[in-house]
């Protein structure tokens, strides 16, 4: 019946055959590997407004801010151009620092990238679920429900395989980009005609912050509008995706997205300049930005159906990039191997749950807040590209490059931006002020405003903790092998073999166990345990009448234990030779009905849970099946 | 570790040979056998006063009420007499009515008795519960929690094996009998002296019930107070521990037993009306007559902790009688067999616990209020006195007595009195005023008024299920032995047998399974179902290199699924023979930290799952120990 449920969840098991990679054109490829990407544009404004707020800092601020994080993406992409071109093969973080950094460097990627695609999910289902519920606030109370319940979605449609199929990804994607891009043009064009409805009066009158303070507050904002940066990396990890030539066609998507990207959250933080808006519950800047410029009518709804729809998609992302890597790190033994097996349908479904059952986990946690789960983002993503730069700068100069070579200067200026904005948000995480928020985290979290930044020394946490694991993981598979090899093994000395039969009454199930017993050994015992010595007589007359060839042995049990006057027996018969194996069979009656088993009493349970310690005692359940 | 920690609550094991009878004198066996019913006279009275004062009758009531339960206790003490002189091996209600009446009446009556001794258990530590919180209110709070622990220190002391020690049952039994005397008569004696506080002005004033409305009161309360008569057949059962001449014995002490019981409950019945006592909730009855008889000083606190005491020893009594006869109906095979299993310390470990757990599951549910238990009693305890008595009156006829004899005249009396007794309280549960609340009662078990009686319908379905319960277990035994047994059985012809080996790469641990498939059979091959085919290669090279004697099949596994190749390959090698045994050997290595196992993938656990199912199939796990 599970077999029934599952088929009609996930589908029938493809044949391995099938397995294959769908070529894209560039324009199918933008919408598959950038929808991560261009869907940050949604949510980076509004952190950025909101670490102003928090800070009360005026929010004209933004607009240098954007620009700055503008510029990193600009720094970020061309640095990332040139990975593409080296590894035309896929590229992530994980395969570029391990193999030019080595496997520490390696794990810390990996663990980064892990906890960013968690973060990914999260986050993408939270603001997609977030545009839902400000264009239909009724349902808001209702978000951390509505969040769970599309992320089982998402897993249930990767768990029967949703091909990275560009047709699906590019109606909403290019929609996205669409719509926004109109927005932009026509709110920058009502600006330009004064039409744009004025900015509220207390925004205006807002005092500001000046000398170290702004300069903290921004870093802050900084900080939290480089969230528009998650999922650049996207298109390198997926080279091999394209049509050929690969590595020119990701080159120039990857260049295409970094524009659109660019454009699209530099105009939306204007515009949320312009219209004077600020961050505010229940409706996200976006929204407030969509019905400042067309109204609520059909456009508005549009952008929000859009928004959420790209959202969504962006999570459909990391279900696909999650599970990759984490049989990546399971196939270099960094994982539980299990994360490397092909599911029924082609992919690597226990990577989809697990990233289905932490993302949720988050959501309910942090109540589906965004502006909760944004600032935990930032640090993983940062430690990764720094990582897959850096190594890009060893693997240059390993290649003969020179340190002034154009390709070093370009990954080299990557790794520097990024290294610097990772140290930038570190250390902003761990400012005096957060100090003492950094030890009652757990307790101010349903307080937006309170712990905006809180949470982040998580991730700062988390990955050594997840580095050791990878460590500890790989000792164990790499002890393993030293263990079980037969290189240079030296074949121990032929067996002895004894069977023991278990004894307690003689029925047709024993009588089949005997029979068995005797076919598989020539020293061959049978052993009763005297619990109750009145049944003997009787047992004795049955055994003279159907077993005459293997010597029945009756141990004494004064304390009607089955367990110990066994394991007393074994340890005579074995007597410390480590060459001499010995079976033990139980017979057993196997019951027609469920019910049946608690009818019947489970003394060999125990028994076969202390042999399962013994060496070379094996167990040999004999069953003997019931009709009715 | 679990062992030491048994060892240290329950003690060492005892050998079988410990098990023996300890012989009473009458004036030990009192005690031991009777306490179960002379505590009950701690609570009769105030079940009485309860009913009326539910109904809104006057308290005076009781007298008459309690001078007819005395009756019914007269009757059922001369019937029980015969009992014990026509069963001196222990003639209990289910004996009695299993020989003489059949397998139907015999269930009825044991699951009534089962019961019974549960409703014995909660009702009896709740009222020394109660007896306890009385005189120390502040533990009122705490009373379910108490109970509970109550509960399973009994338990634990019967776990351990508590002999029911003449000695230890004697002082309290000896002493609450003696204090409760010694008040009957103080109090008595101030009556007569008219020395007593007079009573509550608000008493005399309530106005009284007449006619229909009246009789209906009445015989509630009727019902509430022949809780007074439960565990009277207690001596009855064990008549073997009296000292020869066994019967005489016994029948002697059943005659005090009964005559203190009657003086004991109509003088506490009497004291409480003439000193217009109330039941009121946080005080029992006994405790207010202890106080306005004696003050609240020693006297009191005596009358108090031989309460507690005796009410302990009751429960105590049910703890001693659960698990004999459950073991008694599971030597019948009417309840699942190892209720009939010896444990370490010569009891009825089992039976201990499911009474342990079940008592206080309805002490929890009732919230340990003694009076929303004991209404649930009656309809058992009267149903077994009359099965008991009905079985006797059989008996008698059966042995050729006549209608008209002394022993028949004596039992037929008994079994009449008691039987229209049960019919009373069976119909005066479903009176139509309870119908409703029949219908809504787990919703108002927390108010006492509203649902004194609710509940007693639960009785009355329970024990029908349990007999259907009783018989399809008794069904299922039977069969069973029909399928097993080996008289009249043609053994099946020699058998075929075939080891297969499941490899799915070459370490230490396939290596020693292969050397031990040889070992057992000469028909033995190799399987190894190719899910990974670049594995493969290797694979063979190693194969090669270690084995040669036994044949190696790769199955093609399209669908990357080790269980189906399987299954497939077992239906083709067995081809339907049912002469054809074969062996699946599952190579396993061990992991030496528990935490290992997480890294290794169980895809085995399926297989080995889906063989539990097929006949002729036997699966051995040979294990290799990891060192690290």
């Amino acid at each position: 019946m599970s077999v029934a449920v599952r088929r009609l969840l996930i589908g029938r098991p493809l044949p391995t055959s099938r397995a294959r990679h769908e070529r894209l054109p560039k324009v199918l490829a933008l919408p598959v590997f950038a929808s991560d990407a261009l869907s940050s544009v949604a949510y980076a404004t509004e952190e950025i407004l909101l670490a102003l707020v928090a800070g009360a800092a005026a929010l004209s601020h933004s607009i240098p801010i954007a620009l700055a994080i503008a510029a990193l993406l600009a720094i970020v992409a061309t640095s990332y151009k040139q990975t593409i071109h080296a590894y035309p093969s896929g590229g992530g973080a994980y395969i570029v620092a391990r193999e030019n950094l080595g496997i520490w460097p390696g794990s810390v990627a990996g663990a980064a990238l892990l906890i960013d695609y968690v973060l990914t999910v999260a986050v993408s289902i939270a603001a997609g679920v977030a545009a839902i519920t400000s264009a239909f606030p009724v349902l808001t109370p209702y978000r951390v429900g509505l969040c769970v319940v599309c992320v089982f979605g998402v897993a249930l449609a990767n768990l029967r395989g949703v091909k990275e199929s560009g047709r699906l990804f590019a109606v909403p994607t290019y929609l996205f980009v669409g719509s926004f891009l109109w927005m932009i043009g026509v709110g920058v064009f009502r600006y330009a005609m004064h039409t744009l409805p004025p900015p509220p009066a207390q925004a205006a009158a807002a005092t500001d912050l000046t000398g170290l303070a702004l300069l903290f507050v921004m870093l802050r904002a900084f900080a939290s509008g480089c969230a528009a940066l998650t999922g650049v990396e996207a298109i390198s990890n997926g080279v091999q995706a394209f049509r050929a030539p690969e590595a020119d066609n990701a080159a120039k998507t990857m260049t295409a997205m970094a524009a659109l990207l660019g454009t699209m959250f530099i105009g939306l933080t204007f515009l949320a300049h312009v219209l004077g808006i600020a961050p505010r519950d229940g409706e996200t800047v976006a929204s407030q930005i969509a019905r400042a410029t067309f109204g609520t009518g059909a456009w508005y709804f549009i952008i929000q159906a859009a928004t959420a729809l790209i959202l969504i998609l962006a999570a459909n992302t990391s279900f696909a990039d999650f599970p990759r890597l984490s049989a990546l790190l399971a196939r270099d033994r960094l994982l539980p191997r299990q994360l490397s097996h092909l599911g029924d349908r082609l992919v690597f479904s226990n990577g989809i749950m697990m990233l289905a059952i932490l993302s949720s986990a988050l959501i309910v946690l942090f109540r589906g807040e965004t502006h909760l789960l944004i600032p935990l983002y930032a640090v993983g993503v940062f430690l990764s590209f720094t990582l897959s730069q850096t190594g890009m700068v060893v693997r240059w100069l390993r290649l003969g490059k020179r340190w002034c070579s154009r390709e070093t200067v370009v990954n080299a200026g990557g790794a520097c931006a990024t290294g610097v904005v990772l140290t930038v948000i570190a250390l902003e995480k761990f400012m005096p002020e957060d100090a003492v928020r950094l030890v009652r985290l757990p307790f101010t979290l349903p307080v937006i405003g309170d712990s905006i930044r809180a949470g982040a020394w998580m991730v700062v946490i988390l990955i050594p903790l997840m580095v050791l694991g990878f460590l500890r993981i790989h000792e164990h598979y790499q002890s393993l092998r030293r263990q079980l090899t037969v290189d240079g093994w030296a074949e121990p000395a032929p067996l002895k073999h004894t069977v023991i039969v278990l004894v307690s009454n003689i029925h047709r199930g024993t009588v089949q166990a005997l029979r068995y017993a005797h076919l598989i050994a020539a020293d061959c015992r049978a052993l009763c345990v005297d619990i109750n010595s009145e049944d003997l007589p009787l047992f004795y007359r049955r055994w003279e009448e159907w077993e005459t060839n293997i010597p029945l042995l009756v141990l004494d049990s004064p304390f009607r234990s089955i367990t110990e006057p066994v394991l007393q027996y074994l340890d005579a018969v074995q007597d410390g030779d480590r060459n001499h194996m010995v079976t033990v069979i139980l017979p057993e009656f196997v019951p027609a009905r469920w019910w049946h088993h608690l009818l019947h009493n489970q003394s060999a349970l125990l028994l076969k849970f202390l042999l399962l310690f013994r060496r070379n005692v094996t167990v040999t359940n004999l069953r003997y099946h019931l009709e009715e």
